[in-house]
């Protein structure tokens, strides 16, 4: 095994350029293997083996600087800088992290998680390392899935200005998530099959002038260097900011690959290095279902199924269904996603209303302010979104949606602990943001009948809404209560008197669990599904009061501004003495993990509940 | 009176083309002699009376649809569109807004206030009219400052794959607030001095093969069509994205860009028509000093000079002061603005400390992570931006800042209420969304020492700060008071028992009054400087328990998720039994108007609160 050979960082050096092709095989093995049993991104990993080869080959790390965009690509790199261990406990709790992390390793010299943000990040160590006297390398690597967000276009903008070099590679596989969108991904398909990289060498102008007529042209049009330039070597696009552009190169030739990056270290200036990848690259299956092998459950490696295949339905599942209905029904619902059909459920949407339906790429800020538009002109917008990526549009909600009380409705997916990707996803602080933005209705489905109950109802209500739901599979439980949804009221589901859970969203399940393990304790307990967190159903509140000793609100949110604050406000305000527990998760980031595991470690889970009710209890 | 004539939307129409300059030059006069009494956008209508005319002259107005990006350069559009007695009351408590509003005339299709979302709009109110089977004109105006934004470029990527008509004019001024920045700025430049609008009719074809040899470069190069067209016409970086490029045309020839517009409307898809104009246009102290007069005071017409100018130094002052100082006695502190040097007051540092200065456009995003990098690369990065700005970038301080706990330093100016801009612009918010963010320091000076103190020990603290503080004159009483800062610790300004008040940044000088007049009541009252929200000083609201009757927070933010909840729930939590009353801006957009006018308005005032303690004291 030549993998074997490599303990640490740099070791890869010591592999002689004819191992290169066999390394490439046995990493994809590699990470194949342990994939299909932890769980985890392979598709952009084994799309990134050779080019990840390539930067090890051509930096000296820790010194030399790999920002990864989104991360979830750093698969190989993690695996050349020491880490193999780790893919045992990928993405388990307490183990390795599915991103880059600089708590793991010096080699990981800046998180990231969500997309667009490697250009930034790099340009600001640029400048750090211009300013300090240093004179190590910096590579941003980017996917053209990730050159769709805008922050991405903001970064490009400004490297622009720099004098001295930074590297950017596009890392290219002709997809975001799932197929790309807009007009640059198009351009860049035009030229993924350009001619070719170049080589700086042979300039620019020495070809114009191996062109029959070339010479003569240069001479005569003004603005000769930048025609000339777009007449031989592709990437105007980039050029026109003011970025050098090397490319298009084979993503799977290591050594074609290290001739350009070494091309590229002479660039005096921020320079655009294209290379052109395949995902899910050396493994069938994932080649021809990117989109099922971006993130994947465990899977059997010879048909590529999952391993323990889920028979019920998940929220998104319960969604896609509902849009299908409402699609119908109303000709004015409109879906807008950001890159995310199939995680969201639009797909079959997208199918059935394609004039109706609109991705538009790794951009939630455009997402959101487009639907404001669409509303403005008279639809329905649906933008479904998973709850941390849309706090890269929290200036749209409040801005372009709430202040002009447009209605649009928020979709908001993976809403609460996301499990195995970590703290860059969780989805836990979207009831703190939404709620401090005056004229938001936000609510929480308690099981998959309420969802589908409670996106009906947004769609034909006057004003700006949220719905959060959350990973996973869709609680079919409570079959039997399902009162209609009215603004601002919640749902008494058990009443009893004594102790009071006021459960929001996916803790009604939970809630449920605890009352009756009180009740075996004979301890009286009501059941609340809270349903509204804005507006706060201010009289059911006021009448648990009345015959109850105990409170006690439950959401899958950090505390501060959430749920259980508002309770608290309004307890406090009406001057009550009843005794309040808040159950939400503490200050603190969530790392990731199994879902269940990581609810006991912050609190949330069925026995701490019971616990700090027993507790309380006891002292009344 | 040409303009006497225009008493509604599309009025102008029936002024002859002969009195079209006349009319501009009376639009112009009219505007300077009611900014100059009123204050209000100067700079940006001037250099767009011209634009607006012809958009007028070309639209059927409420059908056809302008959405103004920003929306500050909207006056003529306003004078346009029968609001002439609007001027009088201009940014007024109850007057006519600085910015579109729906609620003011049909002729506003859409609010903005914030920059770059013109063109996300705009592409909804396209979709919607689509799908409607409608066939109004819709024109997306967008300065090419705004363009510096991601915002804009995610949605000029999504407007490519339209197929009817969308309009975006570029009003190209070469500034965003001030001086412009970036690679497509400098890429604009060498268009805007470029031969100038062809017509549509002069096929690009059609002019390639004028060009001596150009017929046979045409059949010997590959990718003919679009390699011809960058010789002969400018703006192959929107082409490239799939945008039709028209232009440049002169920004102050109604005719011309009438012209223009015509031959856009005929385009069956997205077409940017790319218009230069000049900032302040038609008034020398206004195209001199295009920073000052893009947001003015009132002025003296004659010489452009402030009418009541200002003697006491502002926060901004103050922030510009101590950042001079910290760049100089610490060469790892850097500046970044979104492009506010000015408002900001980070020109002095620019002007002394260029290499560590950034000014990277209307990017907030970027400018955060970019921040970040800085920040992981060594660097001790001090990012300036107004609160109402910085929403924009409320995933990029969680993901990118906090879960790294990075040292950067959030220097939040116009935080609280800022009066005549409006609801789009109050800072009403940051507490809310930066409080609960894990890991966050968040502070408030309370006069202007207090403000110097805190960024020198923002700067040297190893994690993550926000400071923020108001629009307008810094408070200096108090001066006496000046304890070390030290982490989550809040200063005792006035021990007396009774009744205390926690007050926050801005609202220490108003409870200060309040104190006042409460003792001249006979009521004790203790004022403690909270300086910190985050982390909250426990032991000192702990303490206060133990020798008061009535504790009352006061904050200039909402109360969701503000101050207050946080020492709300501390005392409930603590099983404190102590009254609590929490002043804060209730749930509601703030308008534009006078400032003290606006606090009273919403209960934050020395009025209010000392009402408020006076009738919750009687009741003890």
């Amino acid at each position: 095994m030549v993998l074997e050979k490599i303990l640490k960082e740099n070791d890869i050096k010591k592999i002689p350029e004819s191992e290169w092709p066999l390394l490439a095989g046995e990493i994809r093995d590699f990470l194949i293997d342990k994939i299909s049993v932890t769980g985890g991104h392979l598709g952009s990993n084994l799309g990134a083996v050779e080019l990840t080869m390539a930067l090890h080959l051509f930096c000296n790390l820790p010194d030399d600087k790999i920002v990864w965009d989104v991360g979830h690509q750093s698969y190989t790199h993690k695996l050349l800088t020491g880490r193999r261990e780790g893919f045992d406990t990928l993405r388990k709790y307490g183990g390795m992290a599915g991103f880059p992390k600089t708590k793991e390793s010096p080699c990981d010299c800046f998180n990231t998680g969500h997309s667009s943000t490697s250009i930034s990040a790099g340009l600001g160590l640029v400048k750090a390392r211009d300013l300090r006297g240093e004179d190590h390398t910096i590579i941003s690597v980017i996917g053209d899935g990730s050159l769709t967000g805008g922050m991405a276009y903001e970064a490009l903008n400004n490297a622009s200005k720099l004098t001295s070099n930074f590297i950017i590679v596009l890392n290219d596989n002709n997809m975001s998530i799932s197929e790309n969108v807009g007009g640059v991904s198009k351009y860049l398909n035009s030229i993924r099959t350009a001619d070719g990289y170049l080589g700086l060498k042979e300039s620019v102008y020495n070809n114009l002038i191996k062109i029959p007529g070339g010479e003569g042209i240069a001479k005569r049009i003004k603005k000769a260097k930048s025609t000339v330039k777009s007449m031989v070597v592709p990437g105007m696009f980039f050029e026109d900011m003011g970025i050098t552009y090397l490319g298009p190169v084979d993503g799977h030739d290591v050594k074609a690959i290290l001739t350009v990056l070494k091309d590229a270290k002479r660039c005096k200036g921020p320079v655009l290095v294209h290379v052109n990848t395949k995902k899910g690259k050396g493994y069938l299956p994932a080649e021809r279902h990117p989109s099922r092998f971006h993130g994947t459950e465990p899977f059997d490696v010879a048909t590529g199924l999952p391993t323990h295949p889920h028979n019920k339905a998940n929220y998104t599942d319960v969604f896609s269904t509902v849009m299908m209905k409402l699609g119908e029904r109303n000709d004015k619902v409109v879906a807008i996603t950001a890159a995310m059909a199939d995680g969201t459920g639009l797909k079959r949407f997208r199918n059935a209303y394609p004039d109706r339906f609109f991705d538009v790429g790794i951009a939630e800020e455009h997402a959101v302010t487009f639907a404001a538009g669409l509303a403005a002109g008279g639809m329905r917008p649906v933008v479904a979104i998973y709850s941390s990526f849309l706090q890269r549009a929290y200036d749209q909600i409040l801005h372009d949606v709430c202040i002009q009380s447009l209605p649009v409705t928020f979709a908001i997916d993976r809403a609460g602990v996301v499990g195995s990707d970590g703290e860059t996803h969780q989805g836990i602080f979207d009831i703190s943001f939404l709620s401090s933005i005056p004229g938001i209705t936000i609510m929480a489905p308690k099981n998959k009948w309420e969802l589908s109950d409670m996106l009906k109802f947004a769609v034909s209500f006057d004003g700006p809404t949220a719905i959060r739901y959350p990973r996973g599979e869709a609680y079919d439980g409570l079959e039997g209560y399902r009162a209609p949804i009215a603004l601002g009221k919640s749902e008494m589901i058990f009443e009893e008197n004594s102790v009071a859970i006021v459960a929001l969203g996916s803790m009604v399940k939970t809630a449920e669990s605890v009352r009756m393990r009180l009740k075996m304790e004979g301890i009286n307990c009501t059941l609340v599904n809270a349903r509204f967190v804005k507006p706060l159903d201010e009289e059911m509140i006021l009448s648990l009061t009345r015959n109850h000793k105990l409170i006690v609100t439950c959401e899958e949110n950090v505390a501060s501004g959430g749920f259980g604050e508002r309770v608290r406000e309004f307890l406090d305000k009406e001057g009550s003495d009843v005794n309040l527990i808040t159950v939400s998760i503490p200050d603190e980031y969530v790392e990731h993990g199994n879902v269940d595991l990581l609810k006991k470690e912050i609190g949330i889970d069925e026995d701490s509940i019971y616990n700090k009710i027993m507790s309380a209890y006891s002292r009344l």
